[in-house]
């Protein structure tokens, strides 16, 4: 919209405490297709990503954003690239390094079907009794891991609907990711997923900190300060082991 | 938006050649939860129902648009439904009978997962290697095998990558619906998934009717002076046998 126009033309050349600091968001769902006209996907409206992106401008930082399809408007003055597959996210996001830092905000699909069928597969002929799958790639991962060129700081998501904080934990240790923001995306009123407000844990080497419920918008500009802190201090870990 | 508003304000009372008619129209995708997360659907935009519900009422219908997940406004001025699976959309349409006319547009899923597991599956908990399936309701097919209050016109949309007029009408067949829109969203730059412009082929008792490329607007208008027509004149086909 025309604020958001308008607040990226003032704030391009602002010296900001990111400025020429570069950082990728990756931002809502993939869509694996299993023919031309079905797909599996995530539950993700992308708000809570394009919000960090647009926070991160706003402190100067150069961003990429990769994005699934999602109906949300992409913020001015960053620049956007617009994928499906979850593999289509990981090369983009490769392509683009390297990183200051890493927002992997992305509800990426694990898995895909094993065989992307070219025509409708047809109901009459047999149709589908199962779809065979196969792992995607991990982005948050092979970021995390990288030995040479990674970003000082990746943060993953967690969207868990049970033991939030342990399964967030758990994924932090397994993927080598810095930080992780976990959320609890239980169906119910005031479920993130789709919705304008969050609550979520961000989890750090140094612990735990439980953030009240806020807005998208806030959830992103308190993140985006945190980010800004970090890069300034002294170096973070550079590699996974 | 306001367009929409005036337009069916004034329409409301208006006598159009549909007053008194009762329209049921389906659209968008229908989508099928695997977990909390992860979901199988079709591609659909909904652009082309909710175009033929508005067309519909500005002939004077009584509208019900029964529809899945879309990011359309939906027309002002009609009983809007909203669902998310093959089997809401069957509930919620036989629900709202009876009906003159159905005009089944939505993309619904064939198939849905066997388990919706009310947990977001793990992956390293050995998570999926495959979907197992089932079939859905069969929404057109049960309204044109109606043996009571079948809608005296029920209209089928065949949406096609391969054979699309040979596909149609086997498909026209096997429903037993009365008319088939069949279009052929093979992927590609001009392809009517998610586009503003569709080129169908009409399929009726009388023989197969290709229309020119048009906007689905164009498309919508169409089609509802067709059903306007076909309503007026003698009585249809009232069960399938």
């Amino acid at each position: 919209d025309i604020a958001d126009e308008i607040e990226a033309f003032f704030l391009k050349d602002a010296a900001g405490p990111l400025s020429h600091r570069r950082v990728l968001v990756t931002a809502g769902p993939t869509v694996e297709p299993i023919d031309p006209v079905r797909f599996i996907a995530n539950r993700s409206s992308g708000k809570q990503g394009y919000a960090i992106a647009a926070a991160l401008r706003n402190l100067g930082a150069d961003v990429t954003l990769v994005t699934g399809p999602t109906n949300e408007k992409p913020p001015a003055g960053i620049n956007v690239v617009r994928v499906q597959t979850a593999r289509e996210m990981m090369s983009a996001s490769e392509a683009a390094l390297p990183f200051d830092c890493a927002v992997c905000c992305a509800a990426v699909a694990d898995y895909r079907p094993e065989i992307e069928t070219p025509h409708k597969i047809k109901k009459e002929r047999g149709g589908l009794t199962d779809i065979p799958l196969t792992e995607n790639p991990d982005i948050l991962k092979t970021l995390s891991k990288m030995t040479e060129g990674r970003p000082r700081l990746v943060i993953g998501f967690a969207a868990e609907t049970d033991d939030v904080l342990g399964h967030a934990e758990a994924k932090r240790n397994r993927k080598g990711c810095d930080w992780i923001v976990a959320n609890d995306v239980s169906p119910g009123e005031h479920c993130a997923m789709g919705g304008e407000r969050n609550t979520v844990i961000l989890i750090t080497e140094d612990g735990d900190e439980e953030w009240p419920e806020m807005s998208k918008g806030e959830v992103a500009r308190k993140l985006a300060d945190r980010i800004a802190g970090a890069l300034k201090g002294p170096a973070l870990v550079k590699a996974a082991e």
